[in-house]
């Protein structure tokens, strides 16, 4: 291997709505701002990808293809992957990362599937009782929030999201310019008496921590930017973050009502075309894909229906977070006192 | 009492944002469209209720004033009603319905309060392990979706959510022309291994059911009108639906960054019109208030700041509630079988 002192980023090339064709479209596209910084190792079926990667110009030395003959569905039980599928697209991926050949891997694959190969190939990092999935919204302000977990973990337990918010305090000071993000806790109140067990345990914990712990927020408070963090259980965040991508339509469609009858139809088009703009950073593409937080290497979730564009950006994203060395910080701030 | 065969109805005139003014001129609002069929009682401070009474002719029969001196306040602990505030007006008004003195209660004080205070003075409906709250909210298709437990009830067992989908599923065959609403459980995926224990008990006790329960449903789905009712926990409940209402104000605020740089600012004032009627139906007022379910008598609950038209939008609702006799009906479809 010649290629050892450039950043490895392994992608499964088999796991999204429109692969191989979009992975491969999007390595050639992330790799014309790359020059040579980086090989890309696709992972998946050695004929199809050859055949898509036919139809671009290249670097030869920048992408590397190895053949898998297994492919994990969307139907798949998260566990197959690890059981039946060990020769999978998505299990040879994680396994270069595991094995340092790769100093990253991409998947567009099932999330519980990648999630759960992901914790067993990898593994944890010290302190971190389970890996959570967290991402960004805009908000009405200038500023963004951070949300998690977004469906990684359904039923946490009190200490499982005190470390989520200590990860995710890590991961936005490295990918923001927020310094010491403040955080907040998800609630029905603000009073520390309010929510579910869980939540009134997980606010001590918060409270008696280092962390910069605003308190507890409401339903309102995310897309007011009232914090930089918002802390939640994987149920919430995944009902919650289908939700807020089902506003664009909601929208859309209450606009179609409107059309012809109290507005006129040239209105609620122009309407459209300022919403779409509000809209776009609700959108799951715009974020291109998102890292599991807490595990032994870089592993990053990209939606199925992933576009070129946003497997470039999530290139781009895995490139970042090897550099930063985010896992070093994460680790220490969990262990720390 | 000559005024006995009438519908009452008796107002906590002291819980509201706006009290005693509001709750006044709403019901002298109602009273205009309802003639002689209905008694007003507004509980509360005589002198101050009187005083807003001047300003507004009416027929005197149609309004009584009941003194109290108490009042229960927003910091009031949800107890404090029971224990110490036995003759504040939410309490008052409460036990007027209980002796059968009042048909109905409407009260904009603390939500908390009113409901401990409701479950205690009324009592249940037999087969109604917990009172629940509910609200229709408008979906992109022609039909509106009712969402529960909106907040009741943080930490349900499975039965009481069973119980719930029940009494909404009566709700909503008498406040819409919908017969027989499909049912869909808030959970994180279609397949009934998803989620939390108690959200795959649920779904068991529901598909075992006699309602027409579709399975479950996700996120995306309250706003899609796939079913006509969403159950899920109360601190869901309180939390999607506070995110739901602060759509509104995102939308503003999105709308304020654009103006002047992709959009004029004539441009997005139109869209901001547009806006404003696609979000109207996600304004807490627009329902006027909620009534709980699974009480022994009619309780509803209004927004703090309710308007005037709010309050007599809801003195109407009280009365279609009444006249349907809803809880006979709640109480035999709990308890066949």
């Amino acid at each position: 291997m010649n290629n050892n002192k450039k950043i490895r980023i392994a992608i499964d090339a088999m796991g999204g709505d429109y692969s191989p064709a979009n992975e491969v479209e999007g390595a050639v596209l992330a790799l014309k701002n790359l020059g040579n910084k980086i090989v890309i190792v696709l992972v998946g079926d050695k004929a199809k990808i050859d055949a898509e990667l036919s139809g671009y110009e290249f670097n030869k030395d920048s992408i590397e293809v190895l053949h898998t003959d297994q492919i994990v569905t969307m139907h798949d039980d998260p566990t197959a992957v690890l059981k039946t599928k060990r020769n999978s697209s998505m299990a040879v991926s994680l396994s270069l990362h595991a094995k340092n050949e790769a100093d990253a891997v991409i998947s567009a694959g099932n999330t519980g599937a990648f999630l759960a190969a992901s914790t067993v190939i990898l593994g944890r990092i010290k302190g971190a009782s389970r890996p959570t999935l967290g991402t960004y919204l805009p908000t009405s302000t200038d500023k963004k929030v951070f949300i998690l977990d977004v469906g990684a973990n359904i039923d946490p337990k009190p200490q499982f999201l005190y470390e989520f918010a200590v990860m995710a305090s890590i991961y936005c000071e490295q990918t923001s310019d927020i310094n010491n993000p403040s955080i907040g806790l998800m609630n029905v109140g603000e009073e520390s008496s309010k929510g579910t067990e869980v939540v009134q345990e997980t606010h001590k914990l918060l409270k008696n921590s280092e962390l910069n712990f605003f308190g507890n927020v409401e339903g309102r408070d995310i897309f007011s930017g009232k914090v930089d963090i918002v802390v939640f259980d994987g149920f919430l965040g995944n009902i919650l973050l289908k939700f807020a991508e089902s506003l664009a339509p909601f929208v859309k469609g209450m606009m179609g009502k409107l059309a012809g009858s109290k507005f006129s139809v040239e209105e609620v088009k122009l309407a459209g075309s300022v919403m779409k703009e509000v809209f776009s950073g609700l959108d799951p593409q715009a974020a291109g894909g998102l890292p599991f937080l807490g595990l032994n290497g870089i592993s990053l979730v990209a939606h199925g229906g992933s576009t070129p564009m946003a497997f470039s950006n999530l290139i781009h994203k895995a490139i970042d977070l090897i550099e930063t060395d985010i896992n070093t910080k994460i680790e220490t701030a969990l262990n720390k006192g």
